[in-house]
């Protein structure tokens, strides 16, 4: 069925159906002007919001409209992360094309309401609105306690510059799912595609898993100074640190981690690995810097790796290749307009 | 300058710098991942979110920016009054096109802020993407002292129906103005059109007020059992109030405040006036049903009107006419698909 069968009011009453809006903080759900949510006295609120449109966040050649919902979610929730909090409740505004198949605009919701519910929290309220192409603006409220929140300020000179996971394969997954997109017009090249890249590889394109967990442990057990997630890249990042934090940063080309899958697609890709994980944005990695040695990581459940320091040098990026020459950085992320 | 030649982290940067984010309760502002504000440990937290699309729900040939912004910031406004509450703080998502002028960009951002200062909170965070058309997605939290907390549900058979301000504006002022975009293709009629109606008459679409003062004044003086804004039609919102509070309605056309301009213009809008009252959306005033005898309104600062009362006939909306015939209504409002 097309969604301007069911139509706007039929639409939010089956979202409403499907996916209730319950927990012991909501005293009021879905279907009124406004969600009503209990607060908390001891917590700080956080507020976010991250929004993505199709054909520029997204292509529906090969993202599923589940895929799409899942990654608008998981961007939301990692903005919390790296803040130190966790999320409390989400409202979501979905601009739908009316020839858009109701079955479609369902598997969106739920792979927004399964990060939520994976994450340990709900969609408590929504808007619904035509538009040519899919949009999801996801609003997202949190919460941190006082002693855990973490911002892009606070870098201190001498801190050591961590980042969690490995690097490059969001920047990686997508050039290949475009090269995907294009090969699947050419019925012939398209099977050798799929043999030579099973569908694990675009996983942390099509389905970024935010750090929410990995930051709890974090903000518990080290001495973090700033925090931020890597969406624009690793140097687009750490540039947003050092501007806010009036620093400068020294990174070590040997200790930044390479994705395997990415330094085994090298060949392929015709772009050296360690761009993809200087460069790459979407990777919703954590990258921040922390007053403790490097020995404090070892007891940590999240695989974290310290690349760098932080510098006097206010504004400079720079690099220790591995011939131990310094190479100055530029910031080059991804870029809207 | 277009968009294109700022970028989007120069536009962030200038929005940053032209509508910093400061406020009593407001510990981070704009440029980090999250907003982060205090809460309140007495009060229920409200939050809702509305969106704006280019061509959907505005008409940049007859729309300024500013009054854009001004109206997707009202319609958030209106969502947190019907629930009894105050509005906090918002973040907002921007789908702009590359080709648009930054001057343009400015006005729509200072159109949501002039809103947010009038009504006591400020804009605390946002997204910036690259879209064809102007998408302008809000999202608003706020609050509310349990006592004051306004829902849907809860109409009581007996309850009187009431509505703030006149009915029938917007939907006539959208009329006019249609109309009036396609007279700016004819000159010759464009200024007969403009003798004939002045800008005042399309004020309340262009640029609506939410009733927040009135909605706390009512909740504090009135006993208010459910209440809703109007922005689907009278009658549109009528049906939510009563599938929401399972009762239905008897209005009296007598008493529906139909506006003085609707009135005026009927001849050339070709439609009853009773018929813009009783449909015309986003008008943004206050429905709800009360305990209070109609003698409690008096002493209200507020314009309110008893329209009808709440019967025992579950979804049935009913007219008594001027002349005492009884006419069932059907709840045609504004549809999306």
């Amino acid at each position: 069925m097309k969604l301007r069968e069911l139509g706007e009011f039929g639409l939010i009453d089956l979202f409403r159906k499907k996916f209730p809006a319950k927990g012991k903080r909501i005293v009021l759900g879905l279907g009124d002007d406004c969600a009503v949510l209990k607060s908390s006295p001891k917590n700080l609120l956080l507020f976010t919001t991250d929004s993505l449109m199709e054909k520029v966040h997204f292509d529906l050649s090969y993202f599923s409209c589940e895929d799409a919902g899942i990654k608008a979610m998981a961007a939301n929730i990692s903005d919390i992360a790296v803040m130190g909090g966790l999320p409390l409740a989400a409202v979501v505004s979905l601009g739908l094309p009316k020839k858009m198949e109701v079955l479609d605009t369902l598997n969106l919701y739920s792979g927004m309401d399964k990060m939520a519910k994976r994450f340990g929290f709900t969609i408590v309220g929504g808007d619904i609105f035509l538009s040519d192409k899919v949009v999801i603006s996801v609003a997202l409220l949190g919460e941190v306690e006082p002693k855990f929140l973490k911002k892009r300020s606070g870098a201190k000179i001498g801190d050591s510059i961590c980042v969690t996971g490995d690097l490059g394969e969001s920047q990686a997954g997508l050039e290949l799912l475009q090269s995907y997109a294009k090969h699947l017009d050419d019925k012939k090249d398209k099977s050798a595609f799929g043999r030579t890249f099973n569908k694990e590889v675009f996983g942390k394109h099509l389905r970024p898993v935010p750090r929410l967990n990995e930051s709890r442990e974090l903000v518990r057990k080290l001495k973090i100074n700033s925090m931020i997630d890597i969406s624009d890249g690793l140097l687009g990042d750490l540039y947003h640190i050092l501007e806010e934090s009036k620093v400068g940063a020294r990174l070590f080309e040997d200790k930044i981690p390479i994705s395997k899958k990415v330094l085994k697609l090298s060949l392929f890709l015709k772009q050296k690995p360690l761009d993809y994980a200087l460069y790459s944005g979407e990777e919703y990695e954590l990258l921040f810097t922390m007053s403790n040695k490097a020995e404090a990581l070892r007891r940590l459940k999240a695989k974290v790796s310290v690349i760098g320091e932080i510098t006097d040098k206010v504004l400079r990026m720079e690099i220790v290749g591995k011939n131990k020459k310094v190479r100055v950085l530029g910031k080059r992320g991804w870029v809207h307009f």
